[in-house]
């Protein structure tokens, strides 16, 4: 009821979306970190002490810089392919299966992270606004994830339309907030942070500034340009031509993203904002503040960094398991992962997706500033991957010739004579993200960034360990199915048998309905009442089959039978051992469990034994809406028959 | 291997026990009450400020004094039930089965509380001799009850001597102290306490000494007796004459209680022991400290504490499984519970036992205190029914002629001259025990007796609905059995097919074997894969059977099979629908997680379905001790054939 009808296989849907609206529904994961990244250079800047806040000017202008470098490398992605080019693709397509698997588990992380951070910093943003929410972050954050899940079960028609109105209010209220920022820094009446609130925190001694405490603050601000790989994966949701406009899309959205996070730096440093790990209003909040006062635009601002916070995590929600079903499909993650549920969706990585991302919240307590170090690793990893995998690719065309053609997965490789220059791009682009993946991982290194840092080689190690299961069980059952004699083989059949009552009548009556011989057994775990059973027995049945009763020392119900088929097996070389057990079915499940339920049991216990079929007769209380079922007769209507 | 190797049913213990030893087995959980009784008492009267402390002297000559009280009534209840007098049973023949009920929830819930108590009291006397262990204090608890579990589940031989030896020693040791005390006192050399420490904590505006604050510390204090009924739940352990060996350990433990009880109320005044939730030393340990130094007496007096109160955590690890059983023997609590496992312990009652416990010490922080006020109403519940029944039975004696004999549940009733006074006796304990558990469930109700307050009728309730359920199906399964018509039916045999390959040749090959005609069910979840196996059906497996290909629109593999069962069964309104599925066997779980395991989805969907048995045929791989099983031949084998 919750997720809706179900929805048909043939009602995927298929549609392409313009350059504006393309914008809008790729760009919130990399748009809305400019939330946090300011935030997070000024909190390890503040270390060293307030005097250095300037410093986050340079390093913004060099992360912007990246942000450059990184653009022009993607556009290249977007051109060479067209039929989506996200990290694992490139990879796998140019650089193999290691590396591949290694930028899928990045992925995967990063985007689990990805709903964790922005989710923490979305509610951090409600509560600069409403303080009283403060103490329930937690909660909260817990609580979008929930509705966020559901929504995503429920399955979300990308209508675009839905993604435009929240990017486009977050981008309006963005330059809002800049453009009356500058004017009043160009006119003298900015003003300064007042009235910020300092929750009783440690007092930290100052630390020396260090230049690890320098490129801690700028791995904290690269965290900025996440999100920007987006549109290179999902090139094939633009409208023809696709390339070209994904391209553009990419411009756009990296000249809006630079402004923002510079401007927004800029104007932090003048109106000297508070940061700390004890201080409870964002940055974003502080600067907003201090430009609007505290009437309906602030609020706006606040309003639209929180949505487009949403939005980011919510793209997760389409990207994650649609990774995990790609790895599933070929191999190195759980088959399940593929199944479409039934309004359509990958609901099994959904829900991992939202089981790991809330516990991450409820181990940080929903703090931006200690999820960030596991940020960002995966993504500079992921990077690093693709644009060397692109250099890969470069050097292949350039050892083509001119007007030959080479289909790879379904992108196709065409000599390109500006192959060197390009080349040279990539290889920028792979040895700076290379580079500040290094930097993240090792200043970061025990604050959190360990985790990740195992994690990912870990994620490989069972991608891969899965991966050869599957291929050794298609391998066996490959095999077998060359084998092609059919042919009938004696079956020796077994009812088991546990009291004598209207259930043991129903199973009776299938065993003989088979048309074959078949014995009985029971196992007295209590010999009293083995004893009563082999009367009731003799009395009721009479002589339609033979009752062995197994004896039990050890009150076990499964290890006498079991060793029973094994000497059977024995007696029996050739042929199969049929077990017919009967099953009480109630009418949920506490009452189930109030029963032994045996059939459950050996059903499990007996699947270790070749040759050995359990059957289980179920046998319904209080349901009687199926009608005449043989053994349901009431005892008054046996004279009719 | 760790709970050692499997036991016969022959192998269940006989064995009675002496006096000594019968005290040394039964006492423990009562005399280990004086840990925590009297530091309970001025927990409640620091409340009001220790100026106050004095008035615990009062109050523990009238809890000694209840003492005397409930040990003259339970002496009558010994003589009774030579057979065991628990208040279950009491209860159940004189008072029926509700209020039987109601003492089997009320001891059940203690025999719990007295796990969480008893532990969290020991290791606070443990942090006392070694407060590097106070932080530890929950994980400590925990690792304990997880000793206990596992010792439980290998089973105790209650050989009596493993338990007269903590005992005795602790017994020993109260004496000595107590001794020793009583001779500083005497000559003028006894102490104060000095050097406890507090840790930070609230500081509690004094509150004004009401009566109500009297009779909180009066109810705290009454925790002393619970233990009491222990005897006369075993009366069956001691060697004949039974009851009169029962009766003087009884004498002789109520005399050691209160003695020692009341001996360290007096001393804990003298030497002005300091309490209060902040303060981490208990009143035993200073006690001790004070009386004996810090040196070795002072470290035996904590060990026989903390060794004594862990023996009466684990009397509840024999009682409480045993309660369960009897009360699931009687089809009140689930079947399970009468079961003896391998090594001939209820392992299900013991499980429940340590699983709520641990949570218990986990939601009470293991502090004695929190934990006290949910403590003792189910005892004194207990005393009140047992007693009552005993009025009952005494007046069902009056009625009888001298001579006459009548036995109930093996407990004889004999005419006795004396039973106008025997009732008033028991009358007398019933009244006290009352209105000591009416005392403590409204002083401390908000402090949390109203948990127990709600528990007990719930559990009441649980407990009819349980017995409801089994007298419904017995009704039901015994109606059918009276309907003697054992005859066969038409059977429908369906197999169902996911792809072709060696294990679907193995489950076709069951399906022939049975002799009987069927047909192959493909669930098209994926058409381009229903189109393969319908191809690859007609190759290999030719026309041994059709393949019919249900369609799946909603991707789903259960529905489709369930409807199209329906559909067979109208067509069948007689037989049997049987179900044929192979279910694919990998070598450990998380293999077996990797695979869709369609055989168990299907066994579960289908059991609502009347006449329709399904048979799973296990296809193991990566196993091959079983031998020549039909489908595992290799195919280089078939020439040979």
């Amino acid at each position: 009821m919750m997720f809706g009808p179900p929805l048909r296989t043939a009602d995927i849907p298929h549609q392409t979306l313009s350059k504006k609206v393309g914008l809008a529904v790729f760009a919130s994961d990399n748009l809305s970190s400019v939330a946090y990244a300011t935030e997070e250079i000024l909190i390890v800047l503040s270390l060293a002490g307030a005097a250095y806040f300037y410093l986050s000017i340079p390093i913004s202008i060099i992360i912007a810089t990246m942000l450059v470098i990184l653009t022009i490398s993607y556009r290249q992605t977007i051109y060479a392919y067209p039929g989506g080019g996200g990290a694992y693709i490139v990879a796998r397509d140019n650089l193999g299966e290691a590396p591949a698997q290694t930028a899928g588990a990045a992925l995967l992380t990063d985007y689990i992270l990805t709903v964790a951070v922005s989710i923490s910093s979305g509610v951090a943003q409600m509560a600069s606004a409403f303080p009283a929410l403060y103490p329930w972050r937690v909660e909260i954050a817990l609580g979008m994830i929930a509705i966020m899940t559901i929504v995503n079960l429920r399955g979300v028609k990308e209508s675009g339309r839905v993604f435009a109105i929240p990017t486009y209010f977050f981008i309006v209220m963005m330059f809002l907030t800049l453009g009356m920022g500058f004017i009043q820094l160009a006119t003298g009446t900015l003003g300064t942070v007042t009235g910020v609130e300092r929750v009783a925190g440690e007092e930290h001694a100052l630390q020396a500034l260090t230049i690890l405490l320098l490129l801690r603050a700028f791995a904290s601000g690269s965290t900025a340009v996440t999100g920007v790989e987006a549109i290179s994966n999902g090139i094939t949701a633009f409208k023809e031509p696709r390339s070209k406009n994904a391209a553009q899309t990419l411009l756009v959205m990296a000249a809006i993203l630079g402004t923002t996070f510079v401007g927004i730096t800029l104007l932090a440093n003048h109106i000297h904002v508070v940061v700390g790990e004890d201080v409870t209003e964002t940055v974003i909040s502080q600067v907003a503040r201090t430009i609007h006062g505290e009437g309906l635009l602030y609020l706006l601002t606040v309003l639209a960094t929180t949505v487009i916070l949403i939005m980011a995590a919510n793209t997760s929600y389409a990207d994650f398991p649609r990774l995990a079903a790609l790895h599933a499909g070929d191999g190195f993650l759980p088959k399940q992962l593929t199944f479409r549920g039934r309004r359509l969706v990958f609901s099994w990585g959904i829900l991992t997706l939202a089981a790991v991302a809330a516990l991450l919240i409820i181990l940080f307590n929903a703090e931006t500033t200690r999820l960030i170090p596991l940020y960002a690793i995966g993504v500079f990893l992921s990077f690093t991957l693709s644009q060397s995998g692109m250099v890969v690719r470069w050097q292949k065309v350039g050892k083509m010739k001119p007007g030959e053609e080479i289909e790879v997965h379904g992108s196709v490789m065409r000599y390109d004579p500006q192959w060197r220059g390009k080349r040279i791009v990539n290889a920028i682009g792979a040895l700076m993200t290379g580079i500040v993946m290094i930097v993240f991982a090792v200043s970061k290194f025990a604050d959190g960034a360990w985790i990740v840092v195992l994690l990912v080689p870990a994620l490989v190690f069972v991608f891969f360990r899965i991966h050869h299961h599957y291929k050794h069980v298609a391998a066996v059952l490959a095999q077998g199915s060359r084998w092609p004699n059919i042919r009938p083989r004696p079956v020796k059949t077994l009812v088991l048998v546990d009291d004598v009552h209207s259930g043991t009548i129903n199973t009776i009556n299938f065993a003989k309905s088979l048309g074959v011989p078949w014995t009985a057994v029971h196992v007295a775990i209590d010999p009293e009442k083995a004893e009563r059973t082999r009367r009731k027995w003799r009395e009721r049945i009479g002589d339609e089959a033979y009752l062995t009763v197994l004896p039990s020392p050890y009150r076990n119900l499964v290890d006498p039978v079991h060793e029973y088929i094994e000497q059977l097996l024995e007696e029996l070389p050739k042929g199969y051992i049929h077990v017919i057990v009967g099953h009480l079915v109630m009418d949920n499940l506490l009452e189930q469990a109030l029963h032994q339920n045996a059939a459950v049991s050996l059903n499990l216990a007996l699947q270790d034994l070749q040759r050995v079929a359990v059957t289980t007769v179920p046998h319904q209380l209080g349901q009687r809406e199926n009608g005449a079922a043989p053994a349901e007769h009431p005892a008054a209507a046996t004279p009719a028959e």
